[in-house]
């Protein structure tokens, strides 16, 4: 396992949800769980802030795939598509601009049959300093 | 307890994340939790997905305090300031734009000083349908 | 031309701005503008309204490119670089959601050498009546 | 007229649009125009390129109030009510978030009955180096 996906094991909220990060290298990151009935919201239908939580774990991942530290700042999300108990969602998070103080990247969230649940775009702060990897 | 509110205790993902539903009228809803260790990220400050998810929750009590089913379409998180554990975070969600169809709402999150810690917009669809509360 | 295309035309404030809608069809559309200095702000640099405004203009054609009137609700813009007068700018919408009543698009706004210069996502409400074509 | 006033009126883009800076003051702005035909879109409403124009000039200046050079990285604009030609839109952008890097503002787009027309948040970068005043 990376020292990154190592560092990511960390996120308490994350693996609280069941949210594994299956895959992380430079400007790109990829996370997963399934959805169960303790990721429902009121109305029966995945909680938006499961999906949420999917994204932007993938995004953290990603905009510190460099081994740069930086800080999520702004995030938006669109649901494109309601869930269920039973679904795996992947979220797939890519840099799409880099710069030496900003990173920009977008996640798509899919269901096991490919298709898109939800779009995610995130832009993040980078520090400096280094990730503390183990 | 109003029945709007005893409909949200069906919310299992924040029921989970100890979020807890204060407050629900007509166009406004309150919500809140603790930060504790098992919200936090790899960086030990309170994940976004758990911010996001107090947000979110208090968004969805406020766009169907009408009793009029709605369902989020689009929504954005802007973190202002990391937290750590042991501060409360309560969100204030006000219905600002409202129409046959669609609900804008803000949400602002603070810690026990007032202090705000971050900003959410939430966009929903309103379905027509009643909200099926108990 | 195709009737979208004309239909498009009588948007006074993207030909006020030189912006050319190139082609459009069912879950895209592409639009384009060279820089000049009008288009600038007081720093020199294209201004964000200007790249909203492509980038808007190409999500509109985008998400009613089915012929059924679309309002938009709720977009984010995302800047990834800077770009300075004589760069022509290109702006591609595609339709990545689209249920009865919701279409959702993402852009993605390049300069000339294929660069990233933006992202944005675009919501829009269909309300079910058709485009009104000329 | 203050430094900070004068600089702006370097924006050529929203000075095109017709938009005004009224007041600048470290952390809020407000700006305004009167919607012309040529601020229109095909559908004969506002365009929200013009209206996002309107708030991100706000939003620039707002953010730049303290003197400190401040780029734009992430902005989001909701719509609330369409509004026809004759309206005149006021965009009061406020300071919710500030830190040495980042400042976080929100802009309140209103018709000239006091009524929200959109929603608007930006994140921005500062710099560091001072705003080149005039």
């Amino acid at each position: 396992m990376s020292d990154l996906r190592t560092f990511f094991l960390a996120d308490r909220f994350a693996a609280g949800a069941g949210i594994e990060l299956l895959e992380v290298r430079a400007g790109y990151a990829r996370a997963q769980f399934t959805v169960e009935d303790r990721h429902l919201n009121a109305f029966g239908v995945v909680q938006g802030g499961a999906v949420f939580t999917l994204a932007d774990f993938a995004f953290a991942a990603c905009c510190n795939s460099h081994g740069v530290l930086a800080l999520a700042l702004s995030m938006s999300l669109n649901m494109v598509k309601g869930v269920r108990a039973g679904t795996v969602l992947v979220a797939e998070a890519r840099e799409e601009g880099l710069s030496r103080k900003i990173s920009t990247c977008t996640v798509r969230v899919t269901d096991g049959d490919g298709e898109l649940v939800a779009l995610f775009n995130g832009t993040a702060y980078r520090k400096g300093d280094p990730v503390p990897l183990p």
